[in-house]
């Protein structure tokens, strides 16, 4: 029995990073980037007017408020797409639309709310109601972003924010990194798959749907391989399709059982066991393998086990693949909201929920901890972690990790 | 100019909920629940072994311990996935595995672990080392689900643990609600489509592929409509094709320049404005209006305006399209890495990347808070909210709610 801490860092040692592929920008939301991304050119790439208004210089305009404003001759106008090569004259200024670009000589923008345009004897003319400074909204040339930096770092995300960057900076395709390809096996001779008739002593496959869900938000691609049955022939034929991927995860069977043969299946199909037993309570039979570049799997077969196991460990797996830094679970603090102990000789992770309470979030222990009971997950939004033998006294604060949340935060 | 509170009343309360739809387990994930999820069956829908062990009659181990077992025939095995029927007789034990059904005059496990399994005489037999109670390391019929109850309520995201729950209770097909289908169109005499070549004076449109990625993810089906013109038939146009979704957001022109005649169009088309500016920075020239059940958003053209305006404001026309309850983003309670001041008459939004240190988040405010810099929020995890006037202290505690986390708690 090893550590869940030992468990995750034999499995990001062991995982290998898969290789990338470019893909045109439409396809790269939610990938992981496989290059560090470059800007290609300024961000914004001219000065330009950041507001709606009048091009001024700034020395035009001193002195003028809303008493005794300053008059400009209004010279022309300037829209947004137009190119440059406009130039103010003295005591002149330009009508200019936000991101247009600046005319020479133009240190500032008075914005359309503090002027008032006019025409006397013909001619177009601007009452300005204050002094601009120089500079003033303005968005210089590079002011965003400078030529040749990194904006995007390789091994993140493409979140929608990362998205629209690689747009602004007019990326037509990146590198991404190929997703994993995960193959999903449940066994057992009392599991039937949705659909199926059920009879007495039997019952539906969830883990395969749970587990198909977690890889799809890790950013992998599940395969649904069906469900082996507890003899060596059926369970030698999933393993066998299973290798065929980037990960093989396997549910059910890997405790201690005589019916449980999983685990002498995959080591006659030439999977090399790495840990099989981890300090965790729910979950502690998990094995972990690998065949060649394959990582396998075989989580217990309880449904909350099967869970927190791939939230737990299989995550790192896919995060390594992905060549992502390592997973951290976004952390809340909150008061308990009762007593809870950990009387046993393994880590124990407490399903609560969170409830909001003005200032503060408080944790709600679901009332059913059993392995079994797939409802304390459902009614949960995350786990607190007690070492062995740990207390938490009522209304102590608490870190609960959320479900679902690696990879959410940026630092 | 109306506050985001009311601003989200009135989103809230204009925009429809869309019809549902039957789809397959399969097609579930990621949708919300158009029904309340039943039980059909209890789970477990049997008395059965929680661990695998031998099958006894709790009264028959009495006293058993290390140094004196008790010593039981072993009278049969139950492996999982076969039918009940079977019963204990007085002195026996029956090999059991975990989800297989309990015999009759079976009341607890004992586990592999504490028994020792010997052939006497022929006879199977097994010495039992620890004293069985009633009930143990049994899972009760209906201990986790009652046949009848509600275990998924209606507008609840089907999360990869909600899948499982539908698969676990049996369902082949659940109602959803209809996916929104949201247009997306950019506007501006500026803006090129990323792969077209760019000249002095332009820029790529960056917001339609953020705006893209933020409707995914709430659960919508994004439409690149592509780029309008500065000018009212090409405007017209884009709205009239726009108006033919659920949802019509269009980014750019909604400021008050003369150029920007975007509302005006809107008004045209028949869009009643619900209102046009919020007193939120940045992001304050955003338009809402309704032309029928369709409704329509006009976004500034800033990058950051248009992204935080949608986690501000559009977020909410789609959770209440999709029959979700009030979006609420999670948050987190960080340190204030340096004085912050609202100096405005609007309430502000500002940038911070989220810190980990040690026991506590460092909330660091971004260098660069203008709206046409997008970076702010590439390298930022949320937001801090300051009120108009307000003013937060270096090392103040302050509340960061974290993008893209609309929908993730449960509670």
């Amino acid at each position: 029995m090893i550590s869940l801490w030992k468990a995750r860092g034999i499995i990001w040692k062991e995982t290998p990073t898969l290789s990338s592929e470019p893909v045109p920008l439409i396809h790269s939301l939610g990938r992981t980037l496989a290059e560090d991304v470059k800007v290609a050119f300024d961000m914004p790439p001219f000065d330009r007017a950041a507001m709606d208004g009048y091009a001024v210089n700034a020395t035009d305009t001193r002195c003028a408020c809303s008493q005794s404003p300053v008059v400009l001759k209004v010279a022309g106008e300037i829209p947004a797409g137009t190119k440059g090569g406009k130039k103010l004259t003295e005591g002149c200024a330009m009508s200019i639309m936000t991101g247009a670009v600046l005319p020479a000589n133009c240190d500032g923008i008075i914005k359309i709310e503090d002027a008032e345009e006019f025409i006397e004897n013909g001619e177009r003319k601007v009452r300005i109601f204050k002094e601009v400074k120089p500079g003033q909204d303005i968005s210089f040339r590079g002011e965003d972003l400078k030529k040749g930096e990194t904006i995007l770092k390789k091994g993140r995300i493409v979140t929608p924010v990362a998205f629209a960057m690689l747009a602004y900076i007019g990326r037509k395709r990146v590198r991404v990194v190929r997703k994993p390809e995960v193959a999903i096996v449940a066994t057992g001779d009392e599991i039937k798959k949705v659909g199926e008739k059920i009879s007495a002593g039997e019952i539906y496959d969830s883990n395969s749907y749970g587990i198909y869900g977690q890889v799809l938000r890790a950013g992998g691609n599940p395969h649904l391989l069906g469900i082996a049955r507890d003899n060596p022939g059926s369970l030698s034929r999933s393993v066998k399709r299973g290798l065929r991927y980037d990960i093989l995860i396997m549910s059910g069977g890997v405790s201690v059982g005589k019916y449980d043969l999983v685990v002498n299946v995959f080591k006659e199909s030439g999977v090399k066991m790495l840990f099989w037993k981890v300090a965790v309570k729910p979950g502690k039979p998990s094995f972990f393998g690998k065949k060649g570049e394959v990582v396998v799997f075989g989580l217990p077969g309880y449904p909350v086990s099967s869970y927190l196991n791939f939230e737990n460990l299989v995550i790192f797996a896919l995060s390594k693949m992905l060549g992502q830094p390592k997973p951290e679970r976004l952390k809340v603090e909150a008061s308990l909201e009762r007593e809870l102990k950990n009387s046993d000789d393994r880590d124990s992770f407490v399903r609560v929920k969170i409830v909001s309470e003005k200032d503060r979030y408080i944790a709600v222990p679901h009332p059913a901890q059993k392995s079994g009971v797939l409802r304390s997950v459902v009614e949960s939004d995350g786990i607190v972690h007690l070492k062995r033998g740990e207390m938490r006294a009522k209304g102590e604060k608490v870190t609960v990790e959320l479900f679902g949340t690696f990879g959410l935060l940026i630092s």
